[in-house]
């Protein structure tokens, strides 16, 4: 399949994009449906590797699945509202983090090597934090969709299943305030830990996630408002490797808390932009779970990490490696001659 | 180390040998827990993952830990309880299935191709099912005694990590009438549809679990007991090579609710017997939750299977390979030049 990606220009250039996405292909959806039940295993008995083997099949276009490429993509950003000390940690961190990332000492490039996966790291624009959203917008329409353009651009349309996630000190409070933003609620439901901020500096958090969506909410036009407004870079470039997988016919697995919230105001905006996503784990931070519910979601593992940095996704590598090389490599009743439920009634 | 397996010829032996298992290795347990913090991520942000790191090394005895040799030992076994119905598959299948693992086709070929894992095929007397437990116990004191021996053999010192798993038409009736054993309540919260009996059947499934533990409880002098009366081969195996893991130093995954129905018995001998083992994935049997729940333990995954032949056990491995990776692997915050939590404040 050659498919090549729209400009981007503006937002409305995404919302075009949103308005007219690709649906599944039922054909090999059809096909991976009528394989499962001629395996050699009573009905339904691998329960949800025969869900994602369909799954990848719908959206990848083919059957059987592929799982030999699968490809990782972590986007780092800075963010103004960390002037407010919603982290624990120093806005440094990202930069040092993100070094990290390239010398192959963090999490992610275990993980990566565990499963053999493709890493590639995106730094946008650490020196220039978006702008503090506590008190303005942390982008502008342009500086959005640029970033978003550029999260599209990272897709390779011959990937096998996409992992996003993202590094970048205050992200968590971008997050919290998007899902206050699109789903409602008290802001502290939305509001955790992140890299461990507790005690009064958690009320703080919380209090810079409340006000932060009071005063944008007048201005706020749809869910990619909300994301230019209360977002940043690597969540906008997230959201757009989102809308770029599906365009090119790529499965993705979202990580965690932050990752699930950038991609929470395609679905928002259009109910289905997700349908080519998995929650690919239950992060620990608090309000996962509820932002999971809220986007129909429900995450493939629950190990109690709230690490970020694709670490969930590329986890959840292993789990589709599995449901692919089953469904793809066992043998039929047929071919191996097992007697099925029916011969014994 | 190198340690060698004692000689067992009757349960007695068996008992001997659960009185005087061999404890956690503390000091590799406490290298394990002075490294984790000092690797480049929030505190705790890995979760089960650094749980999963120091649990391999207390029971390997060895930091860092390992994952490079992942071994699967699948036992087979027919059960003469299936004369009263309680499957939906005949007993044929557990030869036909053994011949699909020996050939390549079934699910747990291709589980344990993706992570690389050794497997083992074990048929334990096929041609002679077990007696019919609802009329006499399944074996002899010295039958189990050779089964617990054979799958105690079946355990390689190398390994680094043992799955269990099983393959018998009609042992998830066996599972069931030994939880109603070993833990009491209603008969219907341990008995589930195994290989699809649904109706009728299930009740009639139900009826043989209560009845058959009514008929031997009063003869039935300990755990151990409970595993000959109301086992299978296989069961018996599997907690033998459980025994044998503790002895050689091999930590191990059980796989779903048979597996764990046979490994329980050792713990509600001697509890902490099963400190070395932990239950790879939540079955949708319906008795699984529960079960692990009665001997303490949290299933690492929960992925609507309820295949058994190891395969919870083997997609367990990858998220093995991934806590092992990112312990031994990563760098610490003084090598990677990261800011502290505390350099913060």
């Amino acid at each position: 399949m050659s498919r090549t990606l729209p400009e981007i220009n503006t937002l409305d250039d995404i919302r075009d994009i949103l308005n007219d996405l690709p649906g599944p292909d039922d054909e090999a959806a059809k096909a991976a449906a009528a394989r499962e039940p001629q395996l050699t295993k009573p009905e339904g008995s691998l329960g949800r590797l025969e869900e994602l083997s369909k799954w990848l099949c719908t959206w990848q276009g083919t059957h059987p699945p592929r799982m030999k490429k699968p490809r990782c993509v972590v986007f780092a950003g800075n963010h103004g509202v960390t002037a407010q000390g919603v982290s624990a940690f120093p806005s440094e961190v990202t930069y040092q983090m993100v070094a990290n990332f390239r010398s192959g000492g963090a999490a992610i490039n275990q993980l990566c090597k565990t499963f053999d996966i493709e890493l590639e790291v995106c730094e946008m624009a650490l020196d220039v934090p978006t702008a503090d959203f506590s008190k303005e917008p942390a982008m502008g329409d342009e500086e959005c969709a640029e970033a978003m353009a550029f999260g599209m651009d990272m897709v390779d349309g011959k990937t096998d299943v996409l992992c996003l996630g993202e590094m970048g000190i205050g992200n968590t409070t971008s997050a919290a305030a998007i899902c206050h933003a699109l789903f409602g609620g008290a802001a502290g439901l939305w509001t955790g830990p992140g890299t461990g901020v507790e005690g009064e500096a958690l009320g703080r958090k919380t209090a810079v996630v409340a006000d932060s969506v009071l005063l944008h909410k007048p201005a706020m036009t749809d869910a990619i408002d909300v994301l230019r407004c209360l977002g940043g870079r690597e969540l906008a470039a997230i959201a757009g490797a989102v809308i770029g997988a599906r365009l090119l016919g790529v499965p993705v697995l979202l990580d965690g808390y932050v990752s699930t919230a950038a991609a929470a105001p395609l679905q928002v905006f259009a109910p289905g932009a997700l349908d080519h996503c998995k929650v690919a784990h239950n992060s620990l931070e608090p309000g996962h779970i509820k932002l999971s519910e809220s986007i129909d979601k429900r995450p493939l593992l629950d190990m109690g990490m709230r690490l970020g940095e694709a670490s969930g996704a590329a986890l959840a590598v292993g789990v589709l490696k599995a449901a692919a090389a089953c469904h793809s490599g066992m043998a039929t009743f047929a071919e191996a001659g097992v007697s099925g439920k029916s011969d014994h009634e």
